[in-house]
């Protein structure tokens, strides 16, 4: 089987979309997760722009990721026009990054260069072959990524191969196609790309946007030409109409077109790094996404239900489970049972069928008032400790109270917040108040105040991110909201989940799973 | 220009998905909205199946669509096996719908006839030839819909072929390719359809659905081949993921293939079309939707602002207007000071180089306390009038308060939320209470009973959706939050954005901030 490359740039390209932004935590959490699953690239972002970047990269050239092909990329641009290479501030920040893999961004239109950029041919040819030597020299592989690249084709295809030719002989490992603004036809992808891998004697990438809703076909257009590197987003993240989905091209890749993509095992688990990346960015997950959504393989019609029963392949082109995703019949909200089952069979407890039913019937009436435990592993704990009657409370709560009072100063309003707890510790009333910069940080206070006597283990667990979503948007501030906290120890991180109509008693919900999966978790 | 047929199953196979139902009356809005835009086909339904889609067919037979070529098409399928066409009561149905084309779907792959419908192979041939030939013998135009047309062609291309011919014998002016279960590759579809083109006198149609992410290239490719009729929905609803998009298809045949499709000038209201159909539906416009989505011509990165402002082509792959879209430009942390110049444009401020120092200062600002304004229009519109000093305070906030207190309840707990606002409107205090379902529903309800009594216009404005987001997630509770909350009246919809350690006074922010915009909007 051929091996194609995927190479994931959801940390530099995905997060030009509106609306999309990751934390330095969040980066090193995604890239660890990709390296796992034998993405072959990561691109992790654009060292010469920000702090937050510079500091992903020193993070992962201190991580440990050997057993993974992967390798992390750095992004950046040729040098400026009229300055040196040793000069340009960005090719140093490419290098400051330690990346292993730089991949620099060139034009190969003529247009571009002579119209946009205003400088000579010749001159943008320099400025390509001086930077990825520079790179080069420095022990870096190098990527050239050809901006524009269709247009360029188009525009005065000898000029655009000279472009390609010119990194290539300055030491690029691989030169890869942009369609910079997503406007050109498969048809048109496969005549350009093949010409390309004749001309050129590395391998070449391809790096599709969807503006005209082609950016999955036009992707594996270039490969059918022989491109051997799909660069794209999870989910299709992206500016504009986003970037090419890697979820759909590797499920296409592997299933469909029989190429070697991932690890071993890796296809199987892409209905999880999709939802995973949807929850690590706070957005909901379309239910109709290919191969991955909620609704992929959901079946309303009644005739298409009972064939389904007869013939999966009838109305289901793959297998569900083929990519980690499950059949729907929406006969009732009845669904997802056997998600339910297959995180029964982590607490190995699949054999209790009495059980596995009580479980069940639980989640689906928590999953219809909007609780979700996909990110709340502690939550999803506590639940099978409490139906397999394995649990005992740390502590009862009596009462909470928050109180705020803002007041306007000049042109900032400030807020003083208090929250008071009343718990029940082991037959002893405990009563505490303390102050904090918001409810969720005023209630956390108390609480840890009126537990530590008891429980000093709690001194090493904390907060670690918070998360809130209004479930049901339509009806805005009355609707439910799900917070989701996740915490963690010197050992592990977990998360836990509380749903209401008001944010901070779902947050209080999620803030008491969170200490008491901690205190099991201790053993207390 | 040769023309392509567009056939719209929005209101049968669309509604087909998950959440999406329409009313009888949006059924005949819809149809009289594609009829005006020049869609050759309107599927309206399934007149066998319910009483809804009965109704509908009659409003059609009443209804007027002189002046456009749209022809109300009602589906139904073959006769059943062993019942002769005078009794089948699906065919009776299609008749009694009066509709001038009927659509019947029926078998074509051996495998569906004798393996699922379990009938010899000659019995589904005279199914589909008694069928086309009853309905054509009652003047009806008849379309046949191959269903598993690609599975069934692989599977025994010469009893494919011979179903198709069967069709075309007894009469259908058409035969469409259905992808039934969307597995199949835009190669595939290319391969076959033009197989079919050669081998039948009569125009070919395409059905596909979007299981692999490939739907629109799919039908693409079918007309690549030589298939002059395309079948879909308006922005791809459809069961599990979906039918291919008209919209993105409609797009790329007009604008990118150079294909007549609709009337004149329809090419130019896709967004208004697409946009159109999501409000009927209730549901919110994905913001990326290739073409017609509120990012697809977004520009967020600092870079690509200033390329676009010097020459579009660069980052846009059509003019936005030919789609009847528009060019948005992202205040955002990645940009430089040419995002906020293209801003500023639009308030007609950007010769006051001064106020413009001023107002990027102000945000460069706010960015760094966690503000954004890229889902926040409404607020930085209040930033421009205020640094412009064009902002009076329709009210200022002498102080607010929440109140909360929980208890527990058996396993339970149920909070309740009072909140109180001081204002000073106008030289006169207003001093408000109310009680809602979590602090932002208490402090709304508690505004907006302070405010109505001076601007009885807040009466038609609501809350739409409310976002949280923690921005440092590092420090957790004690981190900044950024709270955006999207509002509406009749004519607009607005963003407003809030930031503070404390989500109840981020809320705050942006609620009053929403308040203020309204005010402003409606001249108070």
């Amino acid at each position: 089987m051929k091996h194609i490359e995927l190479y994931d740039t959801t940390l530099r390209d995905g997060s030009q979309a509106e609306g999309i932004t990751f934390s330095l935590h969040d980066k090193c959490q995604l890239a660890e997760h990709l390296a796992k699953l034998g993405f072959d690239f990561v691109e992790g972002g654009y060292p010469a722009s920000n702090d937050k970047d510079r500091e992903f990269f020193q993070k992962m050239a201190e991580a440990d990721f050997s057993g993974s092909p992967m390798r992390i990329a750095a992004f950046g641009m040729t040098r400026r026009k009229g300055v040196a290479v040793a000069q340009d501030t960005g090719l140093a920040a490419l290098l400051a990054s330690a990346a292993p893999v730089i991949t620099v961004v060139g034009k190969s239109s003529r247009f571009q260069v002579e119209d946009i950029l205003r400088c000579s041919k010749q001159e943008n040819l320099d400025m390509i072959h001086d930077s990825v030597a520079f790179l080069k020299s420095a022990g870096r592989e190098v990527i050239f990524d050809a901006e524009h690249a269709f247009d360029g084709w188009k525009d005065e295809a000898s000029y655009f191969i000279e472009c390609l030719k010119t990194a290539e002989a300055a030491g690029a490992s691989r030169v890869v196609l942009c369609d910079t603004n997503g406007g050109t036809m498969p048809t048109e992808i496969y005549e350009i790309v093949r010409k390309v891998v004749d001309a050129l004697n590395i391998p070449v990438g391809i790096h599709c946007h969807n503006d005209c809703d082609l950016a999955v076909a036009n992707s594996l257009a270039a490969v059918d030409a022989g491109a051997t590197q799909v660069q794209g987003c999870i989910n299709g993240f992206g500016e504009r109409c986003g970037n090419a989905n890697l979820i759909s091209i590797a499920a296409n890749l592997a299933l469909k077109k029989g190429y070697d993509v991932l690890v071993p095992g890796a296809i199987k688990s892409l209905t999880d790094l999709s939802r995973y990346v949807y929850e690590m960015v706070n957005l909901n997950a379309p239910v109709n996404q290919p191969y991955v959504g909620k609704s992929a393989f959901a079946h309303k019609g009644g005739m298409h239900v009972s064939a389904v029963n007869r013939d999966s392949r009838s109305y289901e082109h793959i297998q569900p489970a083929e990519v980690g995703n499950e059949r729907r019949i929406l006969v009732s909200e009845l669904s997802g049972r056997s998600n339910i089952v297959a995180m029964a069979q982590k607490h190995h407890i699949e054999n209790d069928s009495h059980l596995m039913e009580r479980i069940l019937e639980d989640v689906v009436a928590r999953e219809s008032m909007g609780y979700s435990y996909e990110a709340a592993d502690g939550s999803f704990d506590l639940l099978v400790k409490k139906c397999s009657g394995d649990r005992r409370s740390h502590f009862d709560v009596i009462k909470y109270h928050v109180n705020m009072t803002g007041r306007n100063k000049g042109d900032e309003s400030r807020i003083y917040t208090e929250a008071v707890v009343k718990l029940n510790i082991n037959g002893e009333t405990v009563y505490e108040v303390a102050d904090g910069d918001g409810p969720v940080n005023a209630l956390d206070s108390a609480l840890r105040k009126a537990l530590l006597r008891s429980y000093p283990t709690l001194a090493n667990m904390q907060l670690l991110d918070y998360k809130v979503r209004v479930i049901n948007s339509e009806a805005a501030t009355a609707a439910n909201v799900r917070v989701v906290i996740e915490s963690k120890d010197e050992t592990s991180t977990w998360g836990t989940v509380g749903v209401s109509e008001n944010v901070v008693e779902a947050s209080w919900i999620a803030l008491t799973d969170s200490f008491e999966y901690k205190l099991f978790k201790d053993g207390c």
